[in-house]
Parts: structure tokens; C-alpha cells; sequence
């Protein structure tokens, strides 16, 4: 099963909406089969590995990082052909999150006289799809919330100037969270500040769409993202000038207008929109207030922080807006931190607590 | 040289003003003696190894991590000690800091006729005593600013309430490099937030020197800091109220009055008034203010930060007040980055860039 979670991962981003899994075929001890789903559409693992099998697989034991499915999507279900083949024995890491079909595989498979383990390095198997867990489950993507900041917790100075205060393996570390991301998300005033393209371009990878969180149309047209308008939702208030919005919806750029709380855009809203757009993980890469108001809301799934080892202080921008704490205790905690190095900045990892 | 090294640590801490050293007597390939400098007025690291020395050290090589003394200070200088043990070879790690004696341990070994080496696992000897080196050098403390924060680099919530940020873990190491320091100081904001204590609890280790910076002497009498005033320094502006002043040096505190600046009482006089109250090593508590003046001022020669894995906003307050900065070029930067974990902090200590 450590195999079938490597071969999985070769998946990571690049399989939405599906899950990226994993599968390795044994026989008499040994691998003679293995395959991974490669992207949506494509085969899935189970396939790729019976394919790829060596000699009869009559007999053997099919290990499989997600419970094999048994409806008719792109493909066919795997469950059948799991069977057909004539597979003795399946052990799964993870059963199916969507809670519309789970269990139902095992149970296909049971009945038709298999053995089935389901468990198996389950932690391992659940984590990799994470967001797609989030998304068949709710229906909204899963949220990253990138932060890029100095030792004191600062993403600009004073003039708003920020580039570069993480160094180019953070840089390139942030491309690939886009390349693994269906949509990278900003608020308008770092995209006034910054005009960021939101693509892909120092790892090889797709680019994500690009979603603008604008409740007044603020948003020049041109504006870096407005490079590939087809890519790019903006998500407005509806008082947003009709003018701009008809201009940006002309040039390919889809504009969805968004009811306005009290601290500006309905984030839960925007973040239902996203799922209906086949959105299921989502990279938020600031500014400040587009943060605290995720935190606020409780709606990040992972935090990822590049330290930089640098201080610019108290009059510089913060990295997360005001969240009216009362008490510390109230104060949002990570947990299952991960601390790793990223060129010469901290990479910080972390799910909410 | 290694194991020499090894002894010196023993005494960082402890040997203030003088240098942590460590010795080992080495003949026929085998450690026949070995010592280390325990605290100022005990025998240095040389004299320790001669002592505990078993079989003859004629002949025999000496390892020591720092160039041996020739003056005589509250013990006869060590290079006389050596050179009658009939010792016939020393390796030093790093020559004396002190630019007065730096090289005459050497020179008067080497008129004896002995073989003499020096820079033997420098960087490594040489590291232990930088606060030794800074303090002989410029007669002002080796300054390490620690500061506890989140991860958005904020020390308090709005309300000022910051217990606890850091975990436990992360609270006792603050108590190490307390017990390390001469003297711990801390800004009047700080003090009248948190009445902190600026004593060695949660672990062993002598009680510092406390040392508040209180321009207009607003420190309560009631404050923990007087629970034993004789270990107490107030640097007032000169303008503070005479009768607190007298107050508090009638209760046995030492206050000092020190010239005003735009920013505040002007640090680096500070600095120097410890100096010559023989503080060699100064530990910085914070808050943002103080902390804020020193990294403007460049006075820091150690960062230590543990950043606890919580989020407190922009509402919080920063761990480093504003620099000012007109270019993200000038902003400070740390070199020599170390990253460990703390508890459930992160602990990363650097030096300035």
C-alpha cells in the first residue's frame, strides 16, 4: 500500500475533479502490476495497474489507495472490471468520501466473493485527497490560505511594496500549490498592488483559474489577468458598475455578482459559486483582508506560511486583516504543523486546530 | 578539540564576565586530564585539566579552546601554569578577543619553546564566546532580542492580554537564556501589561540583573520587578520625578538617568551604562517598542523568535513596532538562520544579515 500511495501522489493536482489514487497488483509476493490515475478521463489506477500487469492476474491481490467505484462516470465502473479480471483479494486504503456511493464498491465486491480489507494506511490514503474529500462532501472547494511574510508577521511595507520578500524556492514552491490548485483566489487590493498574472509558470503545471474577490469593480482592464480572460471570475457586489461588468464579460471574463455583508463580499457565498464552477481545491493567496475574513469564517482547510527571515515592522501590512479577537483563547491554533525549509525562508503547514 | 569544545559549554552562562573555555590534556593518544572554566574567580579551563590531570603531563599536548592567559586577573595568568607542567604542545580553537592580550599567550608559549597551533575548530570556539568577544571588544553588552509571538507577528491581543502565546516548552527555554544572560531588560509598556517577574523559575540557573527602560519612570512600586530591587536598573529620562527616583534607590534599585531622544531614551547609551554596570550579555523581552528602537538602531546581535502556530489579526499587537522603512532593500535581515522546534513552537534564531 506504500507503493500504490506513492504512485497516488504522482496524481496530487493534477487528477480534479477526480481523487488522485494509486494501485499496485501482487502475486505470490510479488508486484506484477501498477498504475495510477493520471488525470480526469483518463483510466483509473485500478485499470492502469490490471493493464500493465504481468502474467495472469487470476488469484491475486489487488492493493487500491481509494475504495474502487462502481458507477458510470467518464469510465466504466472499476469494480466490474476488479471482478472480470478475476482479482481474489482487495485491499483498500480509504472507502469512496463521497457519501453517496461509499461502501458501495467494498460491498459489490464482497458479494461477488472477493476478500476485502478496507483501512489499510488509511491516514495516508484519506490525506492526499483531502480536498476532494471537502468538495464531494460539501460541495465548495477545499481552501488553502497562502501566506508570504516576513518574521513579524508582514507582507508589504508602508508603500505597499512586497516584492520579493520570500525567496525564488518559495516562489517557485507557491507556482506549484497553483499548478495543484483548480482556482487561485486574491483579493482586489493585492491585485491593485501587486498585478499578479496568477499562472503557472516557474514548474510545469496548468493553470488554475483565477478568481478576484472585488465587490466595487476595481479591477483595471489592464490588469495582469486579464491576459487570459477565459481563466479569470470576477466576483463583484451587485452595485458594480453594469458598464464594466457587460466590458469584462465581452472580453471572455466571467463576472459573478455576490450579496455584500458588513465586512464586504459573502466569502461563503463566493466559495459555493467556486464549487459550482467544478472548483474543488482552491489557493487563496491574499492580501490581509481577504484573509481575516476566511479565518473569521473558519473556512480555511490548510494554511501554508513562507517565513522570510527578514523584519520590516509595525507600520508595514499584515499578513492577516483585524480578527476582533476578545480573548486569546478565542485565537485560531493550527494543527499537525509542518516545518520545513524553502530556500532560505520557513515553510509553515498547518490545518486549522 | 571537539571534547574541549564540549567542556566550554558547560560554563556558557555561567563564567560571565570571563569567557567559557574548555581543556583536555592529551598523551600518548590518550585524555589524561580534562576542564573547564566554571564561573569568574574559580581556575580557568587549563588549570582544571592540569589538576585533574592523572600520570604526568610532561610531554604531553594540551587542547584549549581559547588562547591562555598571560595577566594576571583574579588568578595567575594560565601560560606559566602550562609552561612549568612541563606540557610540550598546544592546540588553541580561538585566539583571546581581547585586543589588548590577543596573541601574547602564543608568543610567550612559543618564547618557551613550545609547539603552539592556533585556530583549531575556531568557528566553533569562537561561537561560544560572542558575547564574551562583543563585550571585550566594545565594552557594551552582546544584545539578544527574543520575541514570542504568532504567526502573523503579533505579542498581545488588542486588550494587551498575550498569557500564553508560547507554550510551556518555549517559556522554559525564555528561562534558559535568562539564566544565560546578565541582565534581562524589557520596555515600561511591557512591564505595566504583563508585571512580569525577569527571574530564573523553570529552570536552574542564577537570577539576572533586571533592567527596565522607563523614560518618564512609570514602574509601579507594587510591580514584581521590586520584589528584589537590589537586582534592579531603571534608565529613566532625565526629567522623571525626583522623588520616585529617590524612592526608588531608598528601596536599594538602581536608577539611571539616561539622555532623551526623539524615540525614545537613547538606547545606545543604555547599552553602554551596562556595560559598565559589567553586563556582558543582555537578554531583550520586548515589547515591540524596545524591540523596534534596538533592530533601528542595529544594536542586535542575536534574534530569537518562538512563534506559536496561532493566529491573533492585525488588531493585535506587533511584535516589532514601525521601522520605517522607505525600501523592502533595507529592510534587516538575518543571516546563520536556525530553525528547531519549541513545544508546539517554532524557535528560529539568526543573527543580523
Amino acid at each position: 500500500m506504500g507503493l500504490a500511495l506513492r504512485l497516488a501522489k504522482k496524481g496530487v493536482g493534477k487528477t480534479s475533479p477526480n481523487p488522485a489514487v494509486g494501485a499496485v497488483i501482487v502475486k505470490n509476493g510479488e508486484v506484477i502490476g501498477s498504475g495510477w490515475h493520471r488525470k480526469a478521463g483518463g483510466p483509473h489506477a485500478e485499470i492502469e495497474a490490471l493493464r500493465s500487469a504481468k502474467g495472469g492476474v487470476k488469484g491475486a491481490t489487488l492493493y487500491v489507495t481509494l475504495e474502487p467505484c462502481v458507477h458510470y462516470g467518464r469510465t466504466p465502473p472499476c469494480v466490474d472490471a476488479v471482478i472480470s479480471a478475476g482479482i481474489k483479494r482487495v485491499l483498500i486504503g480509504a472507502k469512496d468520501p463521497n457519501p453517496l456511493v461509499a461502501g458501495k464498491g467494498i460491498k459489490k465486491l464482497k458479494a461477488s466473493g472477493l476478500e476485502v480489507e478496507s483501512g489499510v494506511l488509511e491516514a495516508g490514503c484519506r490525506a492526499i485527497n483531502r480536498p476532494f474529500e471537502k468538495f464531494i462532501t460539501t460541495k465548495t472547494p477545499f481552501v488553502t490560505l497562502k501566506l508570504a511574510s516576513t518574521l513579524d508577521g508582514r507582507i508589504a511595507i508602508a508603500s505597499g511594496e512586497s516584492r520579493w520578500i520570500t525567496s525564488e524556492a518559495s516562489r517557485k514552491a507557491v507556482h506549484r500549490l497553483r499548478a495543484e490548485a483548480d482556482a487561485v483566489m486574491v483579493g482586489v487590493n493585492t491585485l491593485l498592488r501587486d498585478d499578479p498574472e496568477l499562472t503557472v509558470r516557474k514548474v510545469r503545471g496548468k493553470d488554475p483559474l483565477k478568481a478576484v474577490l472585488d465587490s466595487s469593480f476595481k479591477t483595471p482592464f489592464g490588469a495582469k489577468v486579464f491576459n487570459n480572460p477565459g481563466r479569470l471570475v470576477i466576483f463583484t457586489g451587485h452595485g458594480a458598475s453594469a458598464a464594466k461588468v457587460a466590458r469584462a464579460r465581452a472580453l471572455g471574463a466571467r463576472v459573478v455578482p455576490v450579496p455584500s455583508k458588513k465586512a464586504g463580499l459573502d466569502i461563503r457565498r463566493v466559495l459555493k459559486e467556486l464549487g459550482r464552477l467544478e472548483v474543488s481545491s482552491l489557493l487563496v493567496e491574499g492580501g490581509g483582508t481577504l484573509a481575516a475574513s476566511l479565518v473569521r469564517a473558519g473556512l480555511v482547510d490548510r494554511f501554508v506560511f513562507f517565513i522570510s527571515p527578514m523584519l520590516i515592522g509595525g507600520d508595514g501590512r499584515p499578513s492577516i486583516g483585524a480578527l476582533g479577537l476578545r480573548r486569546l483563547e478565542a485565537a485560531p491554533r493550527l494543527k499537525d504543523v509542518i516545518v520545513k525549509r524553502s530556500g532560505c525562508d520557513i515553510l509553515i503547514e498547518g490545518a486549522p486546530a
